[in-house]
């Protein structure tokens, strides 16, 4: 019989207590219960950053796991903590747009989270992972009903998702959404959406340079020569073969993109 | 039925196969037992740093937890390797310091460990992570009675702790415990010694810097602007909103700090 | 009774959906398997140092654990996804020489994964930990026999050892196979081949500088004296007394040491 699955995304980074005591007080309530980290290295602060790198990992998990997402400037302040039901599983973060993927995209249960019977006192002003999020999520887990962690709103953050916009007849503008640790850009145009770049001339234009390469595989390309592939995320990537992009182009997250496609 | 859980805490990083070593070989003795990593991250020979690390993480674990805390610069030499068990839970590390905050404050029994039957032969000579502290914390977990490791001995290091010192009538000196992720800047000045901050005029002087404000949360403050905060881990911070104070005020960890309450 | 065990060992990372999408993906065809890191911060595509790194961990797990190891610069190629049984393990990785230590030293049974049945479907052209590796593992864990993965193939890629040369009657070269998270140089020369050097005068030649000291702990030498050690590893180590040799000596890895005894 598996045993309750918890995860943990965080900007915690590694080198703190941080991510151990939000273990140890899940250990704590739920002692059977156990615990995946998928990332505590979000850069500081970044919760557009989290919801993309979260919303590619939490698709992978079984029907049941609870997820903790604590990006949490605004921890100690009026935002909230919500408590999220969606395509199976369980999701708690503070209502700051973190979730704001599965918030605009999955058939969605919101509830705020005020039972603070479930919270470790006294709660802090400035680590709700360790005194909200984690016991709330390891009640949760242990089979706590949701509808006992507080009312159901209506009105959760949904942030503006990074959109990509028709610029032109031929012309599609979008943003890099993120630089992998290969220092690969993940543009925030959907490869799906493009079906066209595999068969017609097209440019991808970022920073200084204009790609006009698709690649199959990382391997394709000439060393130094920048190319577009399609990503693991099911975005366009940009590349360069066993190199860094993000160096070679001098561009980070946010950066914008334009696609031509003759 | 919990399995018994065994937690990591090193300075051995991510990048090599150290804690991958220490995994295996608790697995091999205990395989029913459940591996938590607290932190691989400390600063290479930091003792101080990871007491401070650790004494945050491990109160947030169950009874009956085993921690083993390997930041161990002398091994191979004649430092010990010890047993504690205190608080109803069990603490394997060498005997330097790095359990010291854990010696002063709680009720302990100490033993030294000998028994080497326990032990991964050959025991190398740099890395008893894996050949003297993962194999007793595996057995330990597996239920060999603490006497069977050693005999108890009364002579433990406790190194002094960062202390407070009051210089003045209403002035205080304490230090810099660590710089956390997000650049924060965790005193060595308790948040519960001081209430009067939350009332009267105060002055922190750190670095060049005087910091006169006290916040509730790290959005209350504008931006740039440095203030004091209550902690997580009890003792009074230096924060700036949504960056990094210790760039800011070009401190690191051990830097002194005074504390003045008219 | 214990659970299967499955371990990984990559160059994803941590600051990405990489490794939390392998976990999920594991988890959601085997939900009682439990999932160890042995390191996710192998150098970008640095196959040698991921097959080093990962030969000195998988040693020492207990039989029946899977090991899934990805440092794949040639993913979405022809390079085949293997399947690796030897010393009563199982190994699945890229056969691009991450699994060369085993392959050369072990007795091993060699399937390449063809059976597509059990990857994630669709397979993304980048990301094999995900959609082969991390699936076929977990089907693998659940007792799905070798053989059904694929048929047996005998040239499985071995590449070329890190040798020790025999320079001259008292000379042998060797390189730095890595350097530790403490600066510690990790050579090539096994220290079981070089017994002599705990009698003889010996000089380690590496970078500009000649190491003629043997120590037996880190704490012997002088501040800022290097020395050799019998490292961990079973290899000769280049270090100085709580610092780093690395920094020290300007190396880094595959630089050449001459080893001279006397």
């Amino acid at each position: 019989m598996p045993r309750a699955l918890i995860t943990l995304t965080t900007d915690f980074g590694h080198s703190d207590y941080f991510t151990g005591a939000m273990k140890g007080v899940i250990k704590s309530i739920a002692p059977t219960a156990e615990i995946v980290d998928i990332t505590h290295d979000i850069a500081a602060h970044r919760i557009e950053e989290a919801a993309f790198v979260f919303d590619q990992a939490w698709r992978c998990f079984p029907k049941k796991t609870v997820h903790v997402v604590v990006v949490d400037p605004g921890v100690g302040t009026q935002r909230r903590p919500i408590l999220v039901q969606a395509a199976g599983q369980s999701f708690l973060a503070p209502d700051n747009g973190v979730l704001g993927l599965i918030l605009s995209r999955e058939k969605c249960v919101v509830r705020e989270i005020t039972a603070d019977r479930y919270f470790r006192k006294p709660v802090s002003q400035t680590f709700h992972g360790r005194d909200v999020f984690a016991p709330a999520a390891a009640h949760l887990a242990k089979g706590v009903p949701p509808a006992r962690f507080g009312g159901r709103i209506a009105d959760a953050f949904r942030p503006a998702l990074a959109a990509v916009q028709r610029t032109g007849k031929r012309t599609w503008s979008g943003s890099i959404l993120k630089i992998d640790r290969f220092g690969n850009l993940i543009t925030s145009l959907p490869a799906a959406d493009f079906p066209l770049i595999r068969t017609n001339p097209f440019e991808l234009a970022v920073g200084l340079e204009r790609v006009q390469l698709l690649a199959q595989n990382y391997e394709q390309a000439d060393p130094g020569e920048l190319f577009v592939i399609e990503g693991s995320a099911g975005f366009l990537e940009v590349s360069v073969r066993r190199a860094s992009a993000a160096n070679l182009l001098k561009v980070g997250a946010g950066a914008p993109v334009e696609l031509t496609i003759w």
